[in-house]
């Protein structure tokens, strides 16, 4: 086994892998990326796009991720098994699994594409919110270490989720710059679980923790590699919202804009909740 | 080899499974169902759909199902394949791959859950529109044999698609009733069907026909099956809109409304085009 990263950024150490074979990578949960019970689901995202990043047979650049989190996380290695499902002109399809003890924790599909110049426009409209030099950086949790491997500044206020006794807020909208902590140029990596870095919708609505965890989350990327190596170790805008809760489920819609006003990432998660 | 449908209604035909052994379906294309090329992707999806359905281990409903278009579907048979990955306490997570001789053209994985009682709200709002009946159905178009099994009512203009000299639009949103025709009880098949039955945003904004295709599409369903057995036969409010359009591909978001204004389900895809 052969390390494949240069591993020197906690994220870069969270999502090592080690190739055992072809397409098959061993990797192991990180302490820093912990979360309330497992690895935060974003470390483990960007771990299943590392296995995909690595692969020897890619073709092109990340298009869309779409994850399941069949089961829990238990703290300790893991297997990551890369298959091709096939191979276009310009685009690639990949099934992506992720076992402990021989049980898949995490399925995933991902689409990679030669992305060629085109006719382009932006619909989303970039938000009016103050620098992110303006705000205060909101404390990280004690009850989830992987916020304090984020520099987090909210525009809109987030709820008291520490205050039991707090109202919960008319709706779920949050806006906050983000960046990972210590500062890491962006790259799909730090992308993909960026995505997954907003606390559960219900959080805000029910202003406190109830249990709640991501089941299925979709990623489209809008930009390439040079795209985001433009942004460097800048501030990305998070904006995330939900539509719809009952039934035990809500889902959640966000976006990731560069500090330049340019769309990033969109993302689309349907997440449990118990309220 | 069984039936395994009653298959009267043209949606019902056109996703008719034939269980071969447990969990392997084979099924075939409709020419009702027909698109420019190959098979609407709604009409396939809903195949997905079928298959899961039918399952005789299924547990509880669907709750969201995440599909990769990997490759044209000719026109014939195919073959569905059904995987569980993990069965919990009460979610289950499936692998489903559509295949034509043997290569694959479609990937997805799907979520079903025991849906229980909670908390809910919708944050989305239903939006101020004239009702069905108060608009006029749109005509079909003759390139795409899908359009003729649908009752589609646009509230929002339809740019002139079929005028290649038009001016393209400032915004991709479509705002448009629409039903099966002829009229059918809504369900998961035809709800499934029904979140990929707008046309490509791109050809909104350029006014005109471009090669454009769903690479990747991921539903969320907010109703249950007892939900959408209340809205029977009546016209869903579609709204679908692009946010950002670049390096060929863009993305779309879009819900499905029950009559009742209640959010029965939203989607997310990317799709290619040229232009």
């Amino acid at each position: 086994m052969t390390s494949t990263t240069g591993a020197s950024h906690p994220l870069d150490q969270a999502v090592q892998l080690f190739a055992k074979s072809k397409g098959v990578y061993h990797g192991h949960t990180s302490a820093e990326y912990g979360n309330m019970v497992g690895p935060f689901g974003g470390a483990t995202a960007a771990a299943v796009m590392q296995a995909l990043l690595q692969h020897p047979d890619r073709l092109g650049e990340p298009l869309s991720l779409s994850l399941n989190f069949a089961g829990p996380i238990q703290t300790g290695s893991y297997v990551i098994t890369t298959q091709i499902i096939r191979t276009n002109r310009s685009t690639q399809h990949w099934l992506i699994l992720l076992t402990q003890d021989a049980e898949t924790a995490v399925s995933a599909t991902a689409i990679c594409a030669v992305r060629r110049p085109s006719w382009s426009s932006a619909e989303a409209v970039f938000p009016q919110v103050p620098a992110a030099d303006q705000l205060e950086r909101t404390s990280p949790v004690d009850w989830a270490a992987w916020t304090h491997r984020y520099d987090m500044r909210f525009v809109t206020e987030i709820a008291a989720i520490s205050d039991q006794t707090g109202e919960g807020r008319a709706n779920s909208l949050s806006q906050l710059w983000m960046r990972d902590e210590p500062p890491r140029a962006l790259d799909f990596i730090s992308l993909t679980a960026l995505c997954d870095a907003f606390y559960p919708r219900i959080f805000l609505r029910q202003a406190k923790q109830v249990p709640a965890g991501t089941v299925s989350m979709m990623i489209v990327f809008h930009a390439d590699a040079a795209a985001l190596a433009l942004q460097g170790e800048k501030s990305v805008l998070g904006v995330a919202q939900a539509l719809h809760f009952g039934l035990s489920f809500f889902d959640q819609a966000a976006q990731i804009w560069g500090s330049h006003g340019i769309l990033l990432a969109s993302s689309h998660q349907v997440v449990y909740f118990k309220a």
